[in-house]
Formats: structure tokens, C-alpha cells, sequence
């Protein structure tokens, strides 16, 4: 309802990183206990990137308690130089990437929060969705708290500050309590670092260590390009305090069914990381492989839409026999604010990212394996593009189901009427993209690629949300009365 | 204790606008009932320049009670522009300028402070300096409460927010009962506007009106720029509240004896403009004339230092006979860095404010009339300078008693370590300035020459501090025992 | 005819430092034989701020001949910093503040004019306007010249350049021996300076000397600030060498009858400088009691318009009796980019800029002295404005007469159309300025006022042009076949 | 020898875009006949971009010539905006992106250069190096030329600009057959365009049409992005002149033997484009096949080192029967400038490039296919990552010959000292990247796969310049006498 001109924040449109896919909404990272701490997450934040393009912001806390924050809007490399790192000294540092899945797109709403909190400074970074940030909001309002950011997360800040509990561990976890839904959050209250995810368990958070530092952060891929050693992940409904170099497992919040979001295999976490205990470059080639066996095509080669089916193509390619192309060039220079020309009279949404080449293409019966199908129109320009080169034939293949529930727990998703899964038969998505043949993999089989892990949160495919939607029942029942 | 690095804030020192002067600390400024609200609080806030050049910002709310915000550091003609005031609809406006007495210089702390309260905003933008801002801090904290900004006026915000007073009004009286020193204070919630001074009425706050809109702010001159007719002060104590054209007079505050702060008449305040009733540049004439009574001159012609204390000059020429001189050209083009040079081996520092008029110094014995002194520094450089430029005589005088102690309700002084007239007898600081005599205004010819107006608080001259000083008391109750 | 859009540089307005006032095109500066040749340059050019706020540059070379050159749009503190001067290291700067009389606005333009001519770098910064510019452009073209920028300079350094003389000092000489109109120029090539003026003599160039260093500028507030001793002017059609604090003068150039700028002394230079051997400060009273000589009013007091007209109001104020007054407060925080509101539904033109004190001004019959009148808007407004504040009667007085041509050779004048003075009797001005009297100075009472200078260029009044207006000519000729 | 320093640029280190790859220097473009000229430029700059990422400018020319210029440091994407290409309006439009191999790096030598040519614009957009620059640039500096950057590409147009020929299309062969090097420029005079390729043909330059303009760019990637159809190449030699759809063969320049790059094909060109009328793919493909024949490797996979050696990787893979793996995960994010952290004490280069896919070495026997080796130290990094990350054989496999001689005709190669082919047998550099295996491609098998084009230049490899090195040997004469 209220939003910020930002000074010297230009307005401009999100960039356009993903054609048509959901959007993760965070990437967090903690370190405790190096000098270069700043720097350290700074990498993270840099390998986490993926999971948030929007604004970037680091909090450091030095031994005297002395916090520094800079935050901003876009990509991290471009935020951050080596003068600010500079002055971000301290051993404490919190990071985080975002997407603004809950709270309006600016600086104001970027994280970590920050506050002074009875003299010490406390930062907070959270990625997920709280389901009852609406109800909560309201009660701390009626008592007096007033509200700097659209943020569901500065709920869990004010719970903390206004806990009456006595110590600061048991704060924490009256807060983290009383929060209904997805969150794997870092925050430091001064010098101490607490880590904790809920008690499903929807969004990742690992634990490890470079040296005497320790490191929490949202994928492995964060630790691999500092160097630091996987621990182990943060276990659903743990907490977890994190203090020179020692971690203390707290008393663990109230249990509940776990519950991992099985679109981070899918599509988010990047393929390189290992999520949920397993690799996901390998669930999606399993993912490809069941899918050529569910959905085997004849056709002369196997093309990836790169990069994020790449690894599910050379498992359809293994399956199948056909070898795999990379036949479509993905542009890569796509900075803050790419164009899309008007008066050229054309759409170039598509021909922007990819541009097929066209010895591969040209006379050649094509199957495209793509990750996940969710409005389906970047899906339906790549098919004309790839008709346009001289494609014969276009079988298009969709290595998970389809997508027909919007997430509450973290994933920016289409309403139910944007996502092409929801109100159309398989037949009719074929018709609309122009291809030859359609398969998705089916839930059965996406399950049984990943059964050694779970369980899984698949709600966006099948609508069973596990978490209580405690804003949306309430929205529900008042526009009923 | 906390600092912040901004975003897109370059460091930088604060512009040398005053050569060794106090600073005031802020200018506001509330429109009500007006369409083109924004630009007419840009106007008063330019009119107000002078009373902060650190940072502005600017709210606006409009009838459906969607709040836009825009803040930056430097100029009010720097920071906003075209395009920024025409998406600041809405009939309700409140603007800030700043410089920071309490709280450190960045961004975060620029006001007006803006939250959002129980779904409405709140905006608040405060002129002076509380009292017991420490004592209400810790309060509040241990009761729960975040703080975004190490400035003091945020206790406001949070006493509002947490009175269990039932009814809005009611819980506005009850914050303002709470805090303890000078403020003159311009806040909204939602579209209701309140504007209130404290008891001792420390600091100015005027009442002015353009055809149906109210406007509340610091200086007369802020009204005429628009073109608005000023009503009356409002009044020590005074609670206004202000919706829709009309204004209301709350409960006022518990009484007090009024203090009005005698510096805004010696300095601060824009000679064009009315302070405490009285003509800005009729008061310091008739300290430059009693100047001239108390210490009169043996020379050629009087000189002003341009342009604080032209007022003083003409009263002095006036009594003395000794004919006015504008033979210091002041350079105005003075922007938001200038660079002090270092290799060239010299103190440009006066020289780049001032240079003589060669043909009116030449030979001759002049007077320089200072409206005070402070720490003598750019004095001296400005006796120096006139010397260089062939002064036979020069004769200093200065339109106010010597500052000796600091100011808490809201002027930035140096300590008084680094006041002059605190540690040095006349005869000491004639020495120093290197002048042929030295001659400040006396206590009683200050007080004399404005005796309708007040009463007055003189604590820069006195120590007689008019408020408690609940936060000195308590740190220095805390460092003797 | 052809238009840059510039990087990083925003359209803007001009800013409105002057109303209604004409605008002098340029200041310059060359430091030779200083290690701190930048920063003395930077604080020249901050001393000739006044001379061109549009953009401004500085050159520095080293003993090397490597080149370094910084420009902006802006003010002179607000594009150099700290930084910049730090890395301009070199005993040669060559500086140049501006406005765009002859080509368009922007950083393209920008002066100096820096070129790589025989492997040494060429600067020139040029004060004044040829009228032989489109001819010289013209015929450097066919003969193969290629142009950078759309300013009248770049021609002088092809000429240079081009010369078949075989000696540097004599390219010089042939190169200024073509160009016809106003140029005081000062250039360097590698370490060498060169300084010159037209035969003319339209603009003003001073020599100075801070210890080894010579310093050559357009006024002697430029030598003031950096405690640089006064030698001689430049004289008319002189050309000098300058070269390791050794100042020699080359052949002059060929003879013609001097016309020094009046305008100089009426209202472009600063009244702490002194331009053609004459104060003024000195020049701008006398032109004042004179003023109150030819026009004398029955009125209470005498105010200024400031900062322009104070010297002159002081001398009407001496010879009439009246008392001076500073009853117009002059705002001087004016940024780069002023917005001048839209719905407020008024003119706030002069407003933004002066606020009267009313207890100056109401009910008294007042005289305003205003340097010069142009277009007469900015004029009008005032005298509303004094109406408004209750003055009983206004009587203007302006002290220079009527200008009624516009300027070729470096003053940006209205057109004759707009000029007030060009069209209509004295009477419609008084009409159109609804004021109770009006006066200008005489022709006469100019000349005689400053009778022991000159001889002077007084065309903008009579249209007695000294330079052959070849471009103008040329076009007339053109016009009329 | 000249350095500007630019206004609002900030400094700051190259992107590392690409780790140790030798730089192409420009991709140029042209537009004719589209009103939608400036957006259709932008998207061809847009997919040239990997052909130089440290400035880009754009020039329109409307039908009236009135031309209009942006230009700026860092990618497309990052300069140019809506507003900006809006403003930029004309049916002619050139544009160019850089790598500054010639002529320092600021924004004073981002091409096209631009100059204002017999009141004509005149626009030049240049790919390649000039082996005789110092010598032009000596004979026009001594003819009067003044320079403005430090590009060779400014020769060209003086030389245009001084040619005595009459007519315009004479001026442009008489300028172009004075050059000697390597040169694919685009340029307009007015309203026409000119397009031309050395006579050796060193760099690409094609053609193609969009309905009815006429489009010329360097490669056919930025054909396919605006949806153009491909013609043909400019020939070597050839001189094109295309005005309002129309294009016109002009004599074309003094024939020699051609000698097109080899490493565009290598390296430089992008996979989806035709070069040389070859597809990129495809030779790289054939490379990597003939290398697996040349060098087979007993391992259990082959892995590319993303994005530019997956087309030779997939050819090792195909004829070595080995699995073709994407176990290098690249990070795109890479922005204007990534910090390498200092402080944290190791060397993240490589890691903040590539993180492998653990499950896909652990335990493996891998062969690496790179494009080309030049410096050595990357693929080290690499090597240690993969060792690292539990590898069991590393075998490493360059799809191209040792790079032994720098480059004259276009590409920034690091000096022979730097050159690790240059200095060290195989066997050396094996050991140096303490890999298992090393294997070359031969200089027969890299022409035997390319055998239907060309004839290549290859000096880079050999030593053989095509043409001649008129500035170097002018040079060493100087040295040795």
C-alpha cells in the first residue's frame, strides 16, 4: 500500500534473466569467524546470485559490535567494489540476494534488515515465505510496533525484540515459534549468529567451515568457490547459534512433517550444488533419462534449452540414443536494463536470449527438452525460431509435470490463470506451442527419479500445501462472509 | 555507536558553507489541503535552506493514504527534480532539512522519518534537540522496540506508536508529554497532520495559509516564498491538529516557562524573516546600533561580513556615522565539495569565501562587524586578509556577548574546549585576532535591544540551561560514580 | 545543425543563476611554472565562476609534455574533486569556465579545446566570440579540416596547426592574424604558453606572478584568491611566450583602434576585480552618483538589487542622501537544477530569488537601482513583489542606458526584439514596469563616469561595432541576393 | 603518451570476461534504410558484444543529416536505454563495440568517431589494426592534422577529409588505398553509407537485408538477432556504397592474396554465426574431431571448458566414443567489475568462473578440451580445481596449435614473453599444468578440417604476416641504427 521513491534508484523493469520461469526469492549466506568475512560472503553471495537478482545487501559486525550495511539494487558484482569491502571489516557478515516475492521491489525492502536492537545490532536475512506474516503483522501493529519495510520478514525481527522471554537464545526461538510457513534464516545479534530453517524444511540452508570460520548459506555452490568444506545441512526446525567458531544446537522448533521443495531440483539450485543430500545435476539427468523412457521420440538429435535443461537433455540423450546438441547460443551479456525495441515491429523476446545455429537445425527432427513449462510463451517462441531455421520436426519434452498451483512458500509463480497447466489438457499445450509431440514426465516418475531423498513439498503440481496458509484461509473466509 | 554505509553516497565533507558558525539543526515544514502540495513544501524547504544543508527529504500523502517518500543528501535543488515532484501527488506534504546534532550524517538518518503505523503511514519530521532522547531510547528498547536511525526524533515515533491511549489524538499528547527539551514537530498519520512546540518553545514553528491549505514551518520566509499569509506562531506548548482546511487546537502541553532560542535572532534565522514576533533583520540592526553605543570606533568606514552580518553593519554605520562599506565580495557558487588545496602551500580557506575590495581597505581604518564569534578562526584569517590588502586599522566588532557554553536544544556548537570566548578574556582574543580592538556586545545591550520580544533562553551566553538535561545529568552522574 | 547527446549527462536547464541579465561567455586561466599549477588553476576558475557556470575544464601538462584534461557541465566544485586534482600533476594547467554563446550546450564543447598535434598536446581556452568564425570554418573544411565541436575556437587551433611557418611562435602569430572579433586567449603547446588579445582588446587578460609562477587570467579576482601579485594587462593585439617563469613578448599583432567592453564594468565583472586598469566597484558607484545626478527621486530609502547593483545603489545612496538598504534577501542556494513549479499556479520566478523585508520596505517610498535592465521581465516581478510587501512608491533606476543592440563578440544578448530598451521609450518601460518613475543612466554620464579609461566598445547601446562582422555580413549578403 | 581523464568514469579494471583469451578488438555495424535503425543497431551491438566489452557507441543520421551520437564505457545493455534510443531517430544508423587493442582506454577513443565534415557527419566504425598508423599519423601531423584520440582508425578519416580527389566515393578509395592492415569499417558521410574490407580480407564483414534496409555488421549472429537474411560477405578488397536500399560496388581496392583469421574460427567468432562462409560450430566441431584422432586419451570422459570450446568438446567426444560431459559450471554474473578478494588469501580466479560438478569427477579419468592455450595460467587453475574436486587423471587437449607470435592485424595477444607456446616445448607446458596428458592440435590437422575455405591467415601461429608491418619494421630500423 506505501511505496518509497528511492533516491537515486532509476525505475526500470527486472531484468530479464529468466524467460518465462518461477522465481526463487532469496539466497543467504552467514560467516562467523573470519577476517575476511566480508569478502567471503561476498563470494557466496556472488555463486548465489541465481537465486536473486534484485537487490544484494552484506552486514558486517566487528568484535566491538560495530555494524556496517551497504546495500543495493541489481547484481552483486555490480553493487559491491573494493572500496566498500574495504571498510566492511569486521569477523561477523551476513548476506543476501533477493527477489521480492512478499514486499514491494526496492531499497528499502532489500535485506538483511537491520536494526539497533538494545544497543547491539541485529541483522536479519531470510529466504521463503511466511503464511502467516498478514495475521502477524497485524497483532504487532495493534501492540505498538511500527513497520519500516513491506517485508514479511520484519515480523520474526519484531517477535525477537519484543520476546519476554529472558535470554537471547529463548527469544529466538519464541520468535521462530510463532512464524507459520518457509524460512531459512541467518541474523547475528551482535556477535552471535543463529541459523535456522522451519520445521518442513521448504527452503535449503548447509552448514561448513573454511578454517575456524564457519559458513551458513543457502547451496553448496557458496561453499565450493570459497573453498570451505560441507558440513551437513541445516535440519528442519533446527536452530542453530554460531558463536567464535563453535556451533550449538539449540532446543529444535516444534517437529513437523518435512517437506523440501522439489523445484529447487528441478529448476532453482543451481546443478553444480548439492541439495537435500543429492546432487542436482544428477536428479535432473534422472529426471531426463525417465523422461525418454515415458516419452521416447523419433527424431535425429536432443537439444538442451540452455543452461537450465542442460544436464535433464544428456539424460534424455543417454536413454535415448540421440545425441545431444547445443544447438541453441544463449547471450549471456544481459546487464540491468535490456531493451525490448518497439518500433522494430517485432517481438525479440526470444531471439535475445537464443539464437539457434543453424547447421544443427536445418531439415533435422529436433527434440527439446526443456526443465518445466509455466506460461508457455518463451516455450512457443523457441519453437517458432527453431521452425524459422528449417527445423522438420519439433518435439518438445518437459522434464518435470506440470506446473498448476501458484507456492506460498517462497517461489514467485504465475496466478493459476497465467500457468498454461492449470486450465489446459496436454493436447492443448501441444496445439498452442506448434510441435509436433508433447510429453511431461509424470509426477510418479519424477518421484521415483529422487526416492532415495525426501519427502518433497510438490504442492505447485499437485496443490497439497503442507504449511497451514493462515493469511490465505483468512483472506478467504472474509471475502466469503 | 552504529554506522551505515549508504549506497550510492559518496563520502564527502560537508560543504563549507559557514566558516566557523553554529549550525542549526533543521528547518520543516507540513502542507495540508493542497493539490500541488509537494512542490509548495519543495519551495519552503529551498526557503529554508539555510537552516540545513546536510540532507532533505520529502513525504506526501494522498487522499487514499498511499505515502511516497524521497530523501537525499545535499541540496534541496540537488536533490529533487521535475520529474520526482510530479509522481509526489497528494495534498498532504511534509518536508525536512537537516543538518545532524544528534545522529550521524548519512542517509538513514535524513528525515522525515516514515513508518508504516497500524496500515497508515506515519511521517514526522522534528526541528531542536531532546533532552532525555538517551533515557527514552533505553526505555523503549528494553520494552521491545527496534530503532532504524540514531536520531533522536525516532523516539517520538515509537511513544506514538505505543501509548495505550485509545484514541489518536490522545496518544499523540501522550508521546509529546514524554520527551523532555526543544522541539518544534510536524508529523501525519494517514492524512491527519499535527504540528506542535514544546513547552519552552525552544525553536521556532509559524502558522501561515494560501487559500485553503494550512502550512506549518520554521520561517516566515518560508511562506512568503508561496505567496502564503502568516497567521500567527504557534504557540509554546501548543498541539495543532490539522485536516482538511481546519485547524484545531489539541490540549496543550503541561506549561512551561517559554525559552525562545536567542541565537535564531543573532544568526540563524533569515533577516526577511519574522522570528518570536520580531523582525529578524530589525533585531540585529539594533544590536549592530547598540554595538556602536557600547563600543564606538575610531575609523573610516564600517565593513560587514557578508551576508549574516550586514544587518548588524548598517545599525552600527547608522549610530557611528561611519559610512557602510560592502567591501568584502563574497563568493557564493560554493557547491557540495569544494576542495581545499593542499600543495599550494596556503590557507585558502577565507580567501575562498571573501576577497576585498582593494580601493575600500587601501589606507583606511576599518571596522568589521561580526555577528559572533565562535571559535575566532576565520576572524582571524579575515583580519589577516584585510591587513594583506593594506588596512591601516582594523577594529572588530561583534554583535553578541562571547559564546562560552554549549547549546542541547538543538544548535551544533563546538565544545567548550573550542569556544573562544569561553576560555579567553576579551583582551586574550583581541590578542589573538591580532586586531587594533576588540568589542562584543554586551549581555544587557543584547537583551536590552530586544526586550519586547521573549523571554529568551541564553544558555550559549549563560549556562543557564532552561530544560533538564536528563541524558548530561544521568552520563555524568554515571562517570562520578 | 548537429546535436551530441552526451554520456552521463543529463538534460537540464540551464540554471538560473542570472535573471534577465545578458551572459558573459567565458573566464580563462593559464598557470605556468607551479607544482601546484591544478590546484591554482581550480582556484582561479572558482574566482571567475561568475564568467560561465555552464561547463568548465582544466588542463593540465607536465614537464613531459604528458597531457592531462578534465571537463564537466556544472560549477567548478562540483566536477573537480580531491581526487581528480590529486592525478593532474604538471607545472603547465591551462583552465576555462563557460557559457555557450557560439555552439551548442554540452560536454563536447567544453573548453579547453585539447588536441595531439605533432605528438604534443595543444590546449586553448578562449574568451570572446570571432566574427569571422563561419568563413574561417568554411574555407578550414574544403581544405580537408575536420571538425570535433561546434565552437568558433576549434578554427584557431586548425590555423595553428595548418600554418606553413616554419617556427611555433610564428604559427601562432599567423593563426591570430586571421581571425577578426573578441578573443583573449590562452593556449599551450607542450610546455610553452601562449597568451593574446585581440587588437581590440574586447575582453579583459591579466598578467600575474605568485613567486616563480606566471599566471595570465581574465580578472584580477582570479590573482586575488590565490595570493598572486597583479602585474599589467594583456594589452590589445599583444601575443606573449611564456616558458619556465620567463614572459616574453612576441610580435604584436597587427594595430587597431582598442574598444574595451563597458558591459565588463557594468555588470559581467566581479566589483572586488580590477578590469581595464579601473576599480569596479570604483566604476559601478561613480556610475551610481552619477545615476542620482540625472534622476533623483523623493523617496525614503535606496535598495539594491542584489549582488549585482550594490556598488551602484551605494553611490546613488551617497549623492541622494537616502539611506542604503538591504531589503531584498537574495537566495543564494541555487543548484543545478532549480524547478520552477508548475501547479501551483504561479510565478515564482523572482520569488525563488528575492524576498523583501518587509519592515523595509512597507509603506516607504522606495528607490531600486538595478546595474542594468535587458528584457525587463525579471524587472517587473520585482517591482510586484515590492508592491505587494506594501511599498507606497517605486522608483526605478538603472544604472547603464538602454541596451538596444545585441553583442558579436562574446556576450550572450536577447535578440533585438526582445531587448525592452531596443523597442520602446523610456515611458513604456516605466508603463510596463508599473513603477512611479523611472531613469537610466545617460550615454553621457556612462563615458564621463569613467572618463580616465577606455576608449571603450559601447555597441550594445549605440550599435557602433568596432570589429568588421564578417559572418553577419556575409549572411545579410546571402539574405538579400 | 596522452591520457584523458573522463568525466562520470569511473576507473576500473577490465571485466574479466574472459580468463586468458587473447581480445578481439571491435564488432562494427551499419543500418540503412529503417526507420527502426537505431534499435536494429542495438540488437546487432547487442550479439556482437562478445567481440568487445569495454565501450560502445551508437551514431544515427536522420534524413535531414542531423546527426546524433551516444557512446559510453561497459556493455550494450548497461549504456543504452529506452529514452536514449528514442531520442536517437534517422533512418542511417552505425554502431560499434570495443576491445582497445590501438589507442588507450577511455571514452574519448569509443568509436564510431564522429566528426563534423564539410558540414556533413561524418561516422566511422573500424574492425581491425592498421600496420602503418604511426606512419599516417606522422604525415598528417605534419600536414596540420590535429588528433583527437589515440585510434589508428583517425588516419582514416583524415585522409578522407584531405583527399584532393572531387568526388565523395573517389575521397573514400583514395584514403582506404593509403592504409595498410587489417580493416572491416563501416562509416556514413551524410545520409550515405560506406562499407569496405581490406584488400587481405583479415576480419569479417557481411551483409544483409531486413525488408528494405541494408544491414552490415561482422557477424551473421547479429543478422539472425534482428531477423535479417544473410546476402554474402564483403569480399576483400570490396568497396560498397549503399544509399536508400540500394547498394553499389565500387572499384574495389588493389588486390592482394587473402588472408582471413584463423582464430575467429579458434575462438573469437560466436558458434551460431557463419565466418569466412564456414560454420563456426561446424569447424570447431571438426577440430575437435581431428584432435581426438591426433591425440586419443584412455579416460573415462571429456568435459569443455564452457562456453567456447563445447562445439570442439562434442567433436572429441563423437570420434573418441568418450561421454561429452557439462561438469564445468560457468557463472554468468559476471558485471562491470568483479572484485577478487585480497584479504581472504587465496586466489579465487578460476573458482569465481568455473565450480565443477563433484559427482561427475570424483574418481574420474577426464580429458579437458580447451579452444586454444595462450598464457597457460587459467587452464593451471583449472587443472588444480579439478585435482581439487578428486579428479584421478587430468588429460588436457587443446583444439588448436601453440600460440607462438603476437598479433598485428586486430587481436590483443599478450607479448612473446607471455606467449607459454612461445617459450616451452609440450612437453614443458604438460608439466607446467601437471596434467597427465598433453595434446596440440596440429597446424595440418586445423587446416585439414577447414580445407574448403579460406586461405587463413595464421601468423599467430607461424609467424607468416600477410601484410606488411610497416610501423614495427620502421621501428626496429630505428633501434638497430
Amino acid at each position: 500500500m506505501i511505496r518509497k521513491i528511492e533516491p537515486n534508484t532509476r525505475d526500470r523493469a527486472l531484468p530479464d534473466y529468466h524467460l518465462d520461469k518461477p522465481r526463487e526469492e532469496c539466497g543467504v549466506v552467514a560467516v562467523s569467524g573470519s577476517p575476511a568475512s566480508a569478502e567471503l560472503a561476498y563470494l557466496a553471495m556472488y555463486a548465489l546470485q541465481h537465486r536473486g537478482q534484485e537487490s544484494a545487501g552484506l552486514v558486517t559486525v566487528d568484535e566491538d559490535g560495530r555494524e556496517k550495511t551497504y546495500k543495493g539494487m541489481g547484481l552483486v558484482v555490480d553493487i559491491f567494489d573494493d572500496k566498500i569491502l574495504k571498510e566492511m571489516y569486521g569477523t561477523l557478515a551476513i548476506g543476501h540476494v533477493r527477489y521480492s516475492t512478499a514486499g514491494g521491489s526496492s531499497l528499502r525492502n532489500a535485506q538483511p534488515l537491520v536494526v539497533d536492537y538494545q544497543d547491539q545490532p541485529l541483522a536479519l536475512a531470510h529466504n521463503g515465505n511466511l503464511s502467516n506474516a498478514v495475521e502477524l503483522r497485524n497483532r504487532l501493529s495493534s501492540e505498538g510496533a511500527i513497520f519500516q519495510t513491506d517485508s514479511d520478514s520484519e515480523a520474526i525481527v519484531h517477535l525477537i525484540a519484543r520476546s519476554r522471554r529472558e535470554d537471547q537464545d529463548h527469544k529466538i526461538d519464541d520468535a521462530l515459534s510463532q512464524v507459520v510457513g518457509a524460512f531459512s534464516v541467518v541474523l547475528c545479534v551482535g556477535n552471535t549468529v543463529y541459523a535456522a530453517r522451519d520445521p518442513r524444511g521448504f527452503r535449503p540452508l548447509v552448514l561448513g567451515r573454511l578454517g575456524d570460520a564457519v559458513i551458513v548459506t543457502s547451496e553448496t555452490c557458496a561453499l565450493d568457490i570459497i573453498g570451505a568444506t560441507y558440513i551437513r545441512d541445516v535440519r528442519p526446525g533446527e536452530v542453530l547459534k554460531i558463536q567464535d567458531g563453535s556451533i550449538e544446537e539449540l532446543r529444535p522448533l516444534p517437529p513437523a512433517e518435512p517437506s523440501a521443495c522439489l523445484f529447487e531440483l528441478v529448476y532453482f539450485a543451481r546443478p553444480d550444488s548439492q541439495v537435500w543430500g543429492c546432487s542436482v545435476d544428477g536428479a535432473r539427468r534422472a529426471f531426463g533419462r525417465q523422461l525418454a523412457h515415458e516419452h521416447p521420440a523419433d527424431a535425429d538429435c536432443v537439444l538442451a534449452v540452455p543452461d537450465s535443461s542442460n544436464s535433464a537433455a544428456l539424460g534424455f540423450s543417454e536413454v535415448s540414443g540421440l545425441p545431444f546438441e547445443l544447438a541453441l547460443i544463449r547471450n549471456h551479456y544481459v546487464g540491468r536494463t535490456f531493451i525490448h525495441p518497439t518500433q522494430a515491429g517485432r517481438d525479440f523476446r526470444v531471439r535475445v536470449k537464443y539464437n539457434p545455429v543453424r547447421e544443427l537445425v536445418e531439415g533435422q527432427r529436433v527434440v527439446v527438452v526443456d526443465d518445466s513449462l509455466v506460461r508457455g510463451t518463451t516455450s512457443r517462441g523457441l519453437v517458432t525460431l527453431l521452425r524459422d531455421t528449417g527445423a522438420k520436426e519439433v518435439h518438445f519434452r518437459v522434464a518435470s509435470p506440470p506446473v498448476r498451483f501458484p507456492c506460498y512458500y517462497g517461489i514467485d509463480m504465475p496466478t493459476r490463470e497465467e500457468l498454461i497447466g492449470s486450465n489446459h489438457s496436454v493436447e492443448e499445450i501441444r496445439d498452442h506451442l506448434e510441435v509436433d509431440s508433447l510429453g511431461y514426465l509424470s509426477m510418479e516418475g519424477m518421484r521415483g527419479s529422487v526416492s532415495d531423498f525426501g519427502p518433497f513439498c510438490d504442492a505447485c503440481w499437485t496443490g497439497d500445501y503442507a504449511a497451514p496458509l493462515v493469511d490465505i484461509e483468512r483472506q478467504k473466509a472474509t471475502e466469503d462472509s
